[in-house]
């Protein structure tokens, strides 16, 4: 058994990152997605234990406080983290973890977890973002350029990321998002704990 | 613009390599796939030009001796070599190529370029190799023990390879190489600059 991969995701709110972490979960079943803690009040259909689990400020700060956290970050005046537990026992089980997360968060990552793999989902440009951001009708239009000034700064981390994908359009980006997890399912070091058995020229290696 | 990058694919025969490369051919139209000189003789339908360039021993020496090649090999008795030219002009062009090459030749190829990307095809076992060996009919007992016997040193040059892919069936082995390929096209050295007049703050990287 090789260990479980962990899958890092982030982009710029905007860029389709839920629809395309929705379409790989459903070709890969076997992925799972970890659900991050967060203080922020749930938007409407938003579900704790699914979406995210909900948490006081007071709770979230004893978690950090306990070191509970592989990475966290405050994000638009909220906090997020994600939970060592599940990722722990995932990955030591082979289990290939999807992690949606900001770039404040994956670069806490980045320095802990070298083996995890980083990939950026960026829209075709900053104009579709702004249509895509005011078309979705959840913020005013004075979040939504607060979101665009913060999008610009994220977009500047995608160079230390492992790969970037541009969501031009959906099925395209999804195919290219599966192209990298097979790919990365594919590395030699990866394949090889499996296979020494298989080959005996393998086995000393 | 981005450099073109180079798949350089190697496999045991038997693995299923050349079925392979078809399959990814005809769903990247796109691709080049290099046409390596030999001095081994055609067989039964193979065209000059097409599968191979076929030449004499004499003309081989001669593009050895005048560095026409970034590889070559002595396999089985005969020689095979990648010229060039063709590879220089089209990667310089930004199109991708596909190198089908022997273990000794891709060794060359790290080498000398170390941004080629190098993956292994394998069989699912060794019994499985000697049935598909059997099956083809193109070979005589010996020789199939032959090739069976290189095989298992050549599947140990496996482990310096960046991918390794169990030819197991054929449509789920050619979906991990397309995998591949996509994924080595998302990464960020060769997505940044193709984006940079896109985002302003990716400009001054």
């Amino acid at each position: 058994m090789r260990e479980g991969i962990l899958f890092v995701i982030s982009a710029p709110s905007g860029a389709g990152k839920t629809s395309l972490c929705k379409e790989i979960i459903d070709f890969f079943p076997e992925l799972r997605q970890s659900v991050s803690f967060t203080t922020r009040f749930p938007r409407a259909g938003e579900q704790d234990g699914v979406d995210y689990f909900f948490v006081s400020p007071l709770e979230f700060r004893r978690m950090v406080d306990a070191g509970e956290f592989v990475e966290w970050a405050e994000v638009h005046g909220n906090c997020y983290g994600t939970a060592r537990k599940s990722l722990d026992l995932w990955q030591s089980q082979g289990m290939d973890v999807v992690l949606d997360i900001d770039c404040q968060g994956a670069a806490q990552l980045k320095k802990s977890c070298d083996s995890a793999v980083f990939i950026f989902i960026l829209p075709p440009g900053v104009d579709e973002l702004r249509r895509r951001l005011t078309g979705r009708n959840l913020d005013t239009a004075e979040v939504i350029e607060r979101r665009i000034q913060n999008a610009e700064g994220e977009i500047r981390e995608a160079r230390w990321y492992d790969y970037i994908i541009i969501n031009d359009r959906l099925e395209l980006a999804a195919e290219k998002l599966k192209g990298v997890i097979m790919a990365e399912r594919s590395r030699t070091c990866r394949i090889l704990p499996l296979i020494r058995t298989t080959f005996p020229s393998l086995r000393d290696t």
